[in-house]
């Protein structure tokens, strides 16, 4: 299964953005060889390629949206790095490399990942440099929260000691964890564009949700060689799951359903959706 | 020594406004107890206070300006709670109380943290309606973050393991890691107003670094019921302190010095500084 054809190109141009951008942190120098340990250690930017997918879709210049497209990448590392600690997932591993804290110690880790909340929050205030800008900003800050991600990543470390924890909570951490950083670059295009979020809402949704049970999914099924992390570690660690909640066959008959109604979703959007739709059949079928 | 008579003004009507928000956090609901604990725990609430003051002192409706002072509030508060963390500087009280971590675990203190970061995001973002309150947004942000408070924490952890350190780098560290967050509510005041923000750049930064080297000070003289926290702990860390630096006299002298700059540097400012001597008077000569 491939990626659409024009994720290489938003790709190509985030890289470009991000590698300048690391090369003038002007942090303390190891603050900031942290913060870019993180920022540079790969992954599929699949935030701020969303964003410039989106606002291309909607016909708006997605090039000179450098700022929130940093914001959002600033914002899922920080996330990892916190996610990675000892007293979160403990995972020594993150993309085949030591995680921050392995790297730089606990209390480094800690505040590269504030120092990197901190800069999505620098950014947003610097690019809000008119209202749709400024919602856009602000639907970042929501998601990333306290009613947002945070509250995922809350519910997700309560859930490993909740044995009652079942559907309801899943629902609630898949949502909030992963969901709510998907939707929020989509979400904040249509601001910029001046369209009706709503929509890129409902899509965003399908497609966070879609993407976190397919990565579950893939944490049981995958090789270790091919996920760069630790396998099989959800069940170890008692990770609220839908392969633990629905068994891995039911799973995937949901998984395979949630990429239907995300694809419905893009049927009455004004937009260029052939994109989106290339990238729901990739979510669902990538092997890695 | 007494507090400037206005300083129970601005703090009564900043504590009705902390609470009204506390009351309506929406978080999970430990997530929110978490949040509540220690943006309730007490405190002088100096920056909101300097906000207010300085809003007031401009001739500006200080009252209402709840969102940016709300968001001062939580930035400080996020910085203790992950700064008492066992990898930074492992405290078991604030305030007289059990640190955030002591009493919900470190993951979720981690967490209660990034979500009042999130949070002083969220509300500068919505605060952000006018050029004049989004430049304010970016002097928080920026003063918050990796070359400003996170700089600071960061320095001063290193410090902790370098024999070497001295003068330099406890000028970085006070500069950063206090003075900052002092700084910042008086600039974002005079952004509001229309001001320039340099005079009370200058002033901030004076009466930051006063304030932090009187509580090293007062960490050698204080008295542990007084101050609601572990005393002496600083020199048992190893912390880079102007006390381990200069000696206590010298450490003295030195504070009175600045006391004077900073008042010097209210001559000059076009507004009513009468509330701003008052507070360098205070902070000189504490007591606890």
């Amino acid at each position: 299964m491939m990626l659409p054809e024009k994720y290489g190109v938003y790709l190509g141009a985030f890289e470009a953005i991000l590698k300048a951008y690391c090369a003038g942190l002007k942090a303390p120098e190891g603050l900031s060889e942290g913060m870019r340990y993180s920022l540079l250690a790969g992954g599929k930017r699949i935030r701020p390629v969303l964003f410039f997918a989106a606002l291309d879709a909607f016909g708006a210049d997605w090039e000179k949206e450098t700022e929130l497209a940093l914001a959002l990448e600033c914002i899922h590392t920080y996330s990892l790095i916190h996610d990675d600690l000892p007293a979160m997932d403990n995972d020594d591993l993150r993309r085949g490399k030591p995680s921050n804290h392995k790297q730089f110690g606990e209390g480094n880790a800690i505040l590269a990942g504030d120092a990197l909340l901190s800069e999505a929050f620098t950014l947003s205030m610097r690019a809000a440099r008119d209202e749709n800008h400024r919602r856009a900003g602000e639907i970042l800050a929501h998601a990333a929260g306290a009613e947002g991600m945070v509250a995922g990543q809350y519910a997700d470390l309560a859930a490993e000691s909740d044995e009652n924890a079942g559907e309801k909570e899943l629902a609630f951490i898949y949502e909030n964890k992963t969901a709510q950083l998907i939707r929020a670059p989509l979400m904040m295009a249509a601001a910029i564009a001046g369209r009706e979020e709503g929509k890129m809402r409902e899509f965003g949704t399908a497609l966070g949700v879609l993407f976190q049970m397919t990565d579950d999914i893939l944490d049981v099924k995958g090789e270790a060689a091919s996920m760069g992390k630790t396998l099989g570690k959800d069940a170890e660690e008692n990770k609220l799951t839908c392969v633990r909640v629905y068994g891995l066959a039911e799973a995937e008959r949901r998984a395979d359903e949630l990429a239907e109604r995300a694809k419905a979703c893009l049927e009455h959007m004004d937009a260029e959706t052939g994109f989106f739709e290339g990238l729901v059949e990739y979510v669902r079928k990538r092997d890695r």
